[in-house]
């Protein structure tokens, strides 16, 4: 399996009592061009996945970070422009600088603190062989 | 990968506000137990995984179902007793009917219409080689 770090976006997500907003309107949606935007710009070595949601529907928007081998999380209540989606990749970096997801508490920053909305820990390698562990 | 069907379960679940209880006694462990009581009745072909901390800690008890290839589903707000056990039971079995791990809205219980915390895509395929798809 590649080591591809992935930040999944919920492309549906969008705010509560809203008029209803064309899909490429709607928050999730402009959250994920803008990250798109940003990954270019930084040529940022990650997957942004589109998702059509992530049944967190009360936390717009939402996202997760996933690589496999490695805890996912899932984070809600980002704002979807530009600066919300430099926190999400800044953010990104670290959990992909981990070798099992878990961001010291201390490095997390404040938006991961607040908006964790789940956790999962790795399923792929647990359904797979004993594999040797890593050195480390 | 085997086609077996997983109940994540968040040993260290716990009602906020109450006196911290010994690790056996968290309403997480005692709903695994439960569960594992259930499971071992019913000769249910699934296998239970202890989580430490699902990071759901504001809506416990906190379950997830999973399978190779099928969304990850979150759900919260269990009780820690076997009718829970019960329950989340019936709806793994409508999970393991799947081929997608998305159960029909109508057929859904309510206990997962109304306690369900976020989805993720199957992400392990994605990260694969193309396959051939399925004749389906």
């Amino acid at each position: 399996m590649p080591d591809r770090n992935s930040i999944l976006v919920c492309v549906t997500c969008r705010a509560a009592g809203e008029p209803l907003e064309a899909p490429a309107e709607r928050p999730g949606a402009r959250l994920y061009q803008a990250l798109m935007n940003v990954v270019a710009r930084r040529g940022a070595p990650v997957d942004l996945i589109a998702v059509e949601c992530l049944s967190v529907c009360k936390r717009p928007c939402t996202i997760g970070f996933s690589a496999p081998g490695k805890w996912t999380y899932i984070y809600g209540d980002f704002a979807p422009n530009e600066r919300a989606a430099e926190t999400i990749l800044d953010a990104v970096a670290l959990y992909a600088a981990t070798p099992d997801g878990l961001i010291p508490w201390k490095q997390r920053p404040d938006a991961l603190k607040k908006g964790v909305v789940a956790r999962l820990p790795p399923l792929a390698p647990r359904n797979d062989v004993d594999l040797p562990e890593a050195a480390e």
